[in-house]
Parts: structure tokens; sequence; C-alpha cells
């Protein structure tokens, strides 16, 4: 029998639940991209994602979708025939690679098993090599969405740093931004990549870029056509703010809000509380018996967390049954991990009593589908939940 | 520290979540209450109560509380020196004893612990004694709110007939209709009040009076002063899907919302549902070591489960700590119950999920208070739920 | 043909369109009616209606229609084999007396033509003559919906302090409310009555009486029976922002954005709006060669304007034809003004461009119609309002 | 002084109005995006998007502004290199031959004074020149947005034929499409370009890309590097429902609500309305003594009216005193035109009587502005709408 009464649980790693505050605030009238009332709004969104990108650096925000920023990324900074370092550290890493390689970038695309970022100790030894500062960018994703496991930017900076390397600093922190701490600035990254629909709390449509002024140098020197993601461009109009192309108005009321929630909350309490809710998760995984697939502890993720099936059991077939009987989406395990692994998403608008909700439809899910596994997660997350908070 | 992110958990007795169908039904300009488009959806949402109600007589709506729906069965149905027989249920029927008191009728009002509704068999006792048919009405609470305690209409009616008695059944179904079975044909109710906010899924401001043909009567006949509550003058625009005064509008736009999902479900479907969620949740309260204030077991409310707090306890210091630290309403004690109990609704918008985030958080809540318990409650509850479906 | 695209036109004298800010303001979830949050809403709104009503004194807010607030008038304040001086000033006046005879009240109901407001000097005449002083009330309709004149209600206050008169002045300002000025404790007023669909912007569901201390005091000593209107009850958990019974919370929602619209603009500025809509569509009618029903300058209504047919033709005819062609709704002509006059709604969520399509509807109309007129309406409401400000 | 009460008049060529319908469908959750649910969603706004091109080829659908489709059109069907020719038509004409250009593309771009169409004409005659079909492409634009001229599409599309031509013929219908009457197939198009924010009524976000089997063709056979563009990417997760990258749900969403409004109106009523409409909004310019800028009677647009300003006098001084003093936007000269024209939109969810309050807006406004002017421009827009319908 399904049930569909009730909120359906939103558990995939994004797009996130989206608060009721961001949806009444996204819930109005458009107005004229060119009067004074959007001038304002577009100066307030335009420095909030500031605050939230933690930087001072312009962040460019485009109607499009995360993929969208990422080809902006690579057309701004790169031409066809530039080397550029990546990490196979799983689904999107990849994705990004062959959009690179679809631009004529050549890709040293270091391999990996998917349970970890990347590796800096790779990232020294690599560019250190590079004594003709070949390589042009080092494009690394903050939280692979696919596996749940981050790579340590801070390290990877230094690792250029220590290299004494010009290469740029290419982060995707799309599903990382608003849920796990990122610092643009004093990271020293030259772009960071994300999206509306994960940390930020919205419908999905945006795709922003922050981008230092190496990056943006970078771009001008850049001979590559481009015009729908020239940051030239956009950063021209955004000085009064406004747009080059029509923005999509409604969802900057949305940003406006979210970052407002982000703000208020105060983003340390932000990643604070998603780090305890992704520490429960892994606590429920454990009780459970199961594994998470992220192997690197120092690298878990605080956004989402992939479980590893028992062999001989369908992810998918699991996370079907559970969308028919408890009404809750997880993610799917993507590419190699078809199948193989499902994937928890606590991120955004999620508490503790919804987090509760989603591992015990986990719970109860793995029983009601016979699959192998001990009864105590949901009991081992309440007392992770206890532990892990100091009020 | 105060959690506020994510959704709040609405865990009272009622008002209940509203559903996001309902809400966008809501969500909508005002019409014109004397056009063609408000004549359809006065019929519609007319005809839509006698399904709820399970029956073919006429159902009157308010704009008002449920306790509007109280007083227009009494001034419509009674006169001052009626005598009537009451159940001392609970607080709410202790309300309506006092109301009806107010108004001048003598109740008989017969006492009760609060653990319980009201017996049968005291029913035909006292109209067998009644020989000359002066006890007007029976009153009498379906779902005792303030306890988790319901009453069975059916067999009260049986005892009614049994003693040959004229008196009206007059039933109390606010917390009950759309929750709990409630056959106000079948089951020869004479008034069934209701209002919006529990079963029915709406925010408040709408009351309900279901009446048979013999209480229609009763009022034809009654010279008590009456103008907002009379029956005849909301019964005649009625046929054309009109009202005597303006209506609530907006209301009667989610009204029909909410009807249209009760009858997708299905009315069985959903007093199922309600019993299992009812079901888990004293499973957990019996895992927790603790009592439910309702005694017997036929009589278990599938809307809410009050909980006796262990003594020395106070619940209201519990559910402050709940509300602070999990972002959870739960339901006070009230009047005699008074920091003795907490009540966890599980009624209308509410499924498996989101009640197993709800049982976590009374868990953890009862953790960080130090209140006496054991863990095994949430555990117990999804046990329950799993053996609870047989899908 | 029918069209149906773009905006209905809301032009009836009540309910009037709900701005989109009450909207969202009320598209959220209902909350605990017992909690920490409603105490602070309950508070604001309470207070800010005070700033509304223009009164110190406390103003009751029921889940009602308006017809509510008048039962709670009067069941409040008198008892069957009172006397009471009422004014024929239309169908609203009407009902209200006619709910007073239905409780018992003795009405001296002065007779009128429906085309002007209650004669202060009648007020003090009878009064005079009253030397028992066995009159107890004097009611009034501030503004006729049905008519569009008002009662001047200080020059009636007035003439009850000029004949010496204890009578409480008991004034129905439902339409009036938030759109005409209305001075609860300067002009005197005992019991002002009102409801949300009017000059409030909200959808119908909520009535209010805001009470003078002498009408409290009156009440108090008023013996008569009365439950779900009773001011004590209310007043007593209102000290802490609660209500006796469950309150319809959404409304309330849009109660406090709505009251601080108002205040944003200022009472004065809203009051000089209608009053330059108002003298807009007069112009309109005056350009049209049709007669406005209100015959006296002093007493034309800000809120809506009454025209009258030209003979031999229907009003409701000329209606149903604006509505399917043109999609605005006018208002009927009430009882005896039936098909002899149709009403033109210029209040609350209105502006010169939007009563500029309405009444272009209503000149279209009456050519589409074939109803005798000048086709000069639309030129001189627009000559009226370059007049009408100083800006 | 200014006035902010009631609905602003957003009365620009688009960004317009959103219905309320459509607001209502974007205001909720949003869904997983890999899951059965969004699948349908998927296939019902793809399929939908055929009936609004009238097409039966496949339309492609990005989170993007209508300046992404601009882009996506080029890169899928051009290279650097490519010769193409296109029409001055107006500053999006500039626009788009610019984007040309910076993608490497050899335009032969054929002045024109802005008042105008493209001419069939000179299309027949510039491709029977090319004799070695060293042209690719015809790119027209359908609606010119900055001035209110339309190009005949059905007979550049039999020009080039005529001229026995194998150019592709790509059409930027950003503003006409769901307002003028555009036929994918049967007026032989390539590529049809659009966006979400003019006569499909939603909030901008979403660009489109309707493409013929040739234009599809010439993309296969483009090696043009491209990603986020790219046609194939899409068609293939398409045919599923699925997108390649998280599509614009709550868009999409509104999405499915706008074409189910178009089609429940009809697409020829749709059509006729926006005519009718236009022909007032035209007849009021005359009646105020100004000119209209489109010159060519067979080229009015249906969705927008660019006016001419009297010598010595600022169009957009006058747009802000109409802003200030009437809460009204109207669309600003762009370009070449700045301060010489505005621009009224009378597209989308609009209808007669919202027209005439932005016309009554329009006439006061010039009025207040001292801008030399007849009266009769309002009674000019009743007399044509009264004339232009046969009902």
């Amino acid at each position: 029998m399904t049930t569909r009464t009730g909120r359906h649980f939103l558990n995939i790693p994004g797009p996130s639940p989206v608060p009721d505050r961001v949806m009444r605030a996204m819930d109005r009238q458009v107005i004229d991209h060119r009067g004074p009332e959007f001038a304002r709004l577009g100066h307030e969104v335009l420095e909030g994602c500031k605050a939230v990108f933690q930087t001072k650096a312009p962040v460019i925000i485009y109607p499009s979708s995360g993929t969208g920023a990422w080809e902006a990324t690579i057309v701004n900074t790169l031409s066809p025939g530039d080397r550029v370092l990546m990490f196979e550290t799983g689904h999107f890493a990849t994705l990004w690679q062959k959009m690179a390689a679809r631009w004529g970038i050549e890709v040293d695309f270091v391999p990996g098993d998917w349970r970890r970022g990347a590796d800096p100790a790779i990232v020294e030894a690599k560019l250190a090599e590079d004594r003709e500062h070949a390589i042009k960018a080092v494009m690394v994703v903050h939280n692979e969405t696919s596996t749940g496991a981050t790579s340590r930017i801070a390290e990877v900076r230094r690792a250029i740093d220590q290299a004494g390397h010009p290469a740029l600093l290419l982060v995707d922190s799309i599903s990382g931004l608003g849920s796990a701490d990122l610092q643009h600035d004093a990271w020293g990254i030259d772009v960071t990549v994300s999206c509306s629909q994960k940390g930020l709390m919205l419908p999905p449509g945006l795709g922003f870029t922050a981008i230092s002024e190496k990056a943006r140098a970078a771009a001008k020197a850049n001979t590559l056509a481009r015009s729908y993601w020239d940051w030239e461009e956009m950063l021209k109009p955004n000085t009064d703010g406004f747009f080059p192309y029509t923005p999509a108005t409604n969802l900057l009321f949305g940003l406006r809000e979210a970052i407002a929630m982000l703000l208020e909350e105060g983003l340390p309490q932000v990643f604070a509380r998603h780090q305890r809710l992704a520490a429960a998760t892994r606590a429920a995984v454990q009780g459970w018996g199961l594994e998470v697939l992220c192997e690197e502890p120092s690298e878990f993720s605080p956004v989402l967390t992939a479980v590893l099936m028992p062999d001989g059991h369908d992810a998918d077939a699991f996370r079907k049954l559970v969308l028919d009987r408890f009404d809750m989406s997880l993610g799917t395990g993507l590419a190699k991990l078809a199948g193989r692994v499902f994937r928890i998403g606590h991120l955004g608008e999620c508490n503790e009593l919804s987090l509760m909700g989603a591992l015990s439809g986990v719970e109860m899910g793995l029983d009601a589908a016979g699959i192998p596994h001990q009864r105590g997660g949901v009991l081992a997350a309440m007392t992770s939940l206890r532990t892990g908070r100091d009020d």
C-alpha cells in the first residue's frame, strides 16, 4: 500500500526542500528588471552572495543550472589545448572532466576509487613536476554529491603554493556551499562554482561563479569565444544592480530570503548543524551494520551520506520500495555506483526531527526489503544527536 | 541551543498541519459571494461535507470556531430549563456542559475520571429511569481532545434505542471527524458538531453541524431567540449554494480541496491510517515505560495520545524543552491534567515518517529533560508500523 | 464571447481584493494557538486593531462574519424588551433591525428612502422626548453598503449629548472601517462593529467589536444568556494574547499584515485615497448622465457608489453582461433596490488605474447593453483624478 | 504623492504579469528530478510545448534566459566563418547579430530604420545572388520587442524557397510566442527561439528552441565545441521525460499550467485577443495625436506598441512620472531609441479592463507631464474595443 498523505520526505542530496519562507518570498509578481525596485534587489543579492561565499570578490549569478556555471568557469578561464589537473573523485568530477574535454582542454585526470576526495599530496607532486607551468588550473570538486566525500580545499591550496605553481584553483562547490564551510577568499580559490538548489535551499535555476582577481585577469586574457557566460558582460551592469539579459527574478526574490535565513542562523551554526546531522546519519549506518561509502573520516560530507548495499541487494529496488511505501526520495547510485549505493541527503531545510523521520524510513525500508541489517540505526542516531550538541 | 531550521513539527491535536494542496487552494483571490462561481463552490462544499459526515442530511457551515458549532447545536435544539444528559469525559465535555448551563440547560453531568469515554450502560439506565422523557438530549464527545479517549457513539445510540427514549443524540466530533470513523446517518446521530482545523486539515475558522430530520424538527419547534446560528436561515440560501451572510470564502476553497483529498484517499483508508499511527504511538509510550492516559483499549483515540508524566515531573517544562530544542509543539495538559500529561497529535496531514520524527523528538526530549524512561519507544513504534500493515 | 484572461475585476463593495502582501502573510502553516509564537501574534493584532479603530479601548476579534459581530453587540449590551432607536438607511440597517427584533428588542425604526444616512436632528428629537431614558441605544450604520450613503457619526454623537441622553451609541462600520474615517474614541462611539473583508482587505472570516468602557459596563450588567459572543470571556485570555477558543489563526496572520499596510500608508492618506477614487467615480456617473443613489453630498460614501439605472433597464441584466463580457463583478441592488441599482466598489486594494479599468468596463458595458448614456464618464473620472490631488 | 496601494501595473513588453493560476502551480515543493513524478512532468511540458510552437518537432527547454536560447541556436547550427543574413529591425536583432559576431559568424546585416520588420524581397534577392550557397542561415526576429514591429516569417520562408536556397531559417520569437501567431512547422522554420517571461506568462528563467529535422541534422554535422547548449545531449534523456542536468523544476510546474491555460483559451482566441488589445492601444495613440513607431500596418505587433515622444520631451522622464504617480511600469526606449519612445506591453495575462487601466494611466501621465496631446486616447480605445469584437 502506498502512503501519500503528509509531506513527502525529499532526502536526495539536492534539490533540497525549499523553506516556507523562501517559497513565500518567491510567490509574488515579477517586476520590471530595468526599474529601481529591481536595482535594489540586484544589489542585495549580489552583496549577499559575497557573504555566503565568504569573499569580497564578485559573484556572478546566471539563470542556469550548476552545469552552466561549470561551463562558465571553463570558457572564461581556459582555452582549447590548455592543460588542467583534475581528480576522479566521483561521478560529478568525471562529468566536469568530460565537459572540459569537450572544450578541448587536456585533462590530467588522476584516477580514484570514488571513496575519497582529491589528494593534496598528488596536487603538490604533479605541480612540482610541471616546471614549465603548462598546467593552467587545478579543478577540484569540494563536495562530491555522488559519493559523500569532500576534498580538503584549503590543503589543496597549500599544495599549490608549496609547489610555487601559478595554476588557478577552480572549485565545484555545487553541493557544498551553504552546508559545508567554503571560504572563497581565505582558501585562495580562484573560481567557486555553485547553484541554487542545494545549501541555498532554492528551487533549481540559478548558477553561480565567485571569481578572484586572478581568475578575472585570466578571463580577460582569454580569447575563447563566449557570450552568455562572459564574466565581463555580467560585471558591467551588475555594478548598478542589473544584468545583461533578463534575470530569473523570482528566484532572486527567493535568493534574497535564503541568504537572510543563512545569515540569521549564522554560517558557523549552519555548518555545525550539518555536521551534527551527518554524524547522526553515519551513526545510523554503523548501527545498521552497513558501510558508508566514504572511507576517509576527515573527508566525510556534511551534506549527504552514501551507503553501500550488502552484496546481492539492489539499491534502486530498495529506493523504489522506500518511495512507494514511505513516500521518501533517496538519492540513486550514479554511473558505476548504480545499484550499489543509495544516498541520504541531510542538507539545507533539515532539522533533527526531519532527519530522524528519514532515518526511520530507511530502517523500516531495510526491514521491509529484507536487506540484512541490525535494527540499531535509529537508536544510534539519537545517541549521536544527544552527544553531538553542547547546549 | 535552539534549532529553528527545517519545518516545525506541529504535533498538537489540532490545529493540525495544513497540506500544501490545501494551502495552494486557499491562496487565491476572494470571489463575489453572490455570483455564479460562488454558487458552484457552495454546492460543492455542501455536498462534499455530506460525504465526509457520512450522511444524506444537510451540513451547516459557519464562519466560526468549533465552539460556535457547539453553541449552534444548543440554541437550535434546546431551551432554558431543558434537561440533558452529559458525561464528564474530559475538559471539552466539561466546557460544553458549562456552555449548556450558561444557556439555562439543566445538565445531568455523569462524573468521570477523564480516562475513558461515555458509558453506554449509564445512558441506557438514565434514560430508562426517565419515564416522562424529560431528558431532551444526550450530549456526548466523540473524541475527547483533552484525553485521547473516544466514546462509542454507535453503542450510545443503541442504548438510547434500548431505553425506547426519544432524546436527541448530540455528538461533538470536533477532533474526530475526518480522522476517526463517524457515521452520522448509520449511527443515528441527530447533530454532529465539528470544525475545520482537525481531521479536515484546514486552518481554524469553520464550524459545522450535520443535522438529522429529527433535530431540524426540534429546532423548528424551538422558540429560543437566535439569529447567527439559526439553521433555517442557513438552509434557505444553501439550496442555491449561497449563505445568509458573507461566508469565509477562502476557507471554503480549502475545504473543497481537503474533501477531495479525503475522498481520493478513501475514508476507510484515512481511518485505518490514523489507527496505524495511533497504535505506533501507543507502542512508543509503552516502550518508554510510560502510561497512556486512556485506560480502555476499545476507546483509544486514533487522533491523539495523551501521555502521563512520571510523578514529580512537569509536563509543561518538558513540552517547553521539546519546543525550544527540537522545534516541536506538543499538546498541553488541560485543566486538571495541567502539568500531568502531554498530548501527541497524530492526525490529518501526517504519515509514518513524520510520526517517527515526532516520536524521536519525544524520546530525545525525555532524555534531555532527565525524565525516567526506557529508550525503546521509537524502536517499538517502528515494530508496530511494520506489523500494522498488510501490504 | 467571454473574456477570462487576466485578472478578474472584483468591484463589489466587499469582499474587496486581497493584496498580494496579505495573501503571502496568510499562506503559511498554522501554529499552536497556545504557544509563545501565537501570544506574540495575538498581542500584535489586538494592539494593531486599536490603531485602526482609533481607540484605546479593547477590540474583540471573533472568528465570524460581520453579522456575528452585529449579534455580539446586541447580546452583550441589550436584553429582550429594551428599546433602541435605529434608522432605515438601507438594506443592512434593515437587517440589523430585524436581528434586534429577533432578540426581542423593541426597535423604533425611523423610516428612510435609502438615499441618505441617519438624521442627527431626529436622533436629538427622539432622545429629547424620551425623558425616562427608556431608549437604551442608538444603532446606526456608518457606511450603508447597500446604498453608498454614510451617516455622520460625530454629529449623531453630538445629538445624543445635546439631548443629555445616556443611550449607548452602537455603530456598524462593517464597510467603513479602514476606508472611511472612523474615530471610535473621539466620536464617542460605544461599540463599533466591523469585519475583515472590506477596508481591512482580508478574506471574510473575522468579525470585530471595539467597545467603550460604558459598553463594557452595560454588558457586565446584562444578564442575557450568551457564550460565544461574551466579551468578558474574550477579554480575559486576550490579556495574554490568547483567545478563549481556537482563533482563525491564518486570518490573524493576514490581519497583522493588513494593519501594517494601513499604518505604513497612514490612515489619513488611506481615507484621502478613498475620497479621491469615490469622487472620480461620481464624476464618471455624472459624465454618463446617470444618477448616484445617495442624494446628500455630505454623505457620499468613499467606499462604494450605487448607480440608479434608467427606467426600463434592469441592473442585474447589465451586471451579468459586464461579468460575462469584461470579467468584472459589480454589486447587485439589494432588497427593494434589486434591479434598480448597481454598485461600484472602490475600496481597499484599489488604485487609480484599477479604478479606471473598472469605470471603463462600466462605460463599455453601458454601451454594449444599449443603456442610454453619454460617453463622457471615463473622461470625467480622469479629469476628477487630475484635480483631486495636489502633488 | 506616490500611490502604492493596489496592484502594480506591469505594462512592459515582458516580463509580463504572471497569472494567479501559474503562481499557485509553482508555489510548491521541488521534487526529485530523477523520480517517476518528474518523468510525468517532463513528458507533459515537452509535449505541451509542441502544441504552443505548433510543431511536431522537438522543443528544447533550457534553464536560461532567452539570450541563452539565442546562443544555443548559434552554437548548434553554425561555426566560425559561416555566413548568415540578418536584418537590423531593432535593438534585439542588433544584439543577436553582435552575439553571432562574437562566435565568429560573418553577418550580412541588412540595415534598417527600426520602424518595420525584415523585408522578404531582400531575403529573396540576397539569396538569389548567393549562387554558391555560402549563406548558411537567415536569422530573423519575429516580434521586435524594442520597436513593436513584426517580421512576416511565412513570407520570409517563401522568399527563401523562391530563391531555391538551402539556408536555415532561424527565428527569434522571444516575445512573439504565445501572443502572436507562430507556426513552426507550417511556416518552415528551422529553429524557433523563445523564453518563459512573455507570452508564456511565467517568470523569467526558461529558454526554448524548437528545432526542425534539418536544423538537427546541421547540428549533428557541426563540430563547434559546445556542451550546456548541445541539442543531442538534451534530446537523449528528454525521451524519458528527463534532462541531462538539473532542470528548473518549479518553472516547469508553472509551464505546465501556462500551457494548459493557453490551450484552454485556444491559440486562435489568444492571438485574436492580443490583436484586439493592440488595435485598441494604437487607437489610443492616434487619439492622443501621437505616433506609433512601427510604420507598416501589416507589421504592427500584437504584443507591444512603441510610441514616439513629441520632440523635446524625454520618454524616460515621462516613464518615471508614470511609475511614481500611477504605479505603472512602461518599457523604456532601447539603444538609439532611448528617450525617444516608450513602450506599452499588452501581452499575456492581460484583458480589456486591465489594458484600459494602463491606457488611462498613459493619458493621465501625458497630462501630468505636460506633454502635448489630445485627450481622446482612452475614448478611442474603448471605441476600438467595441468594434473589434463580434460577439
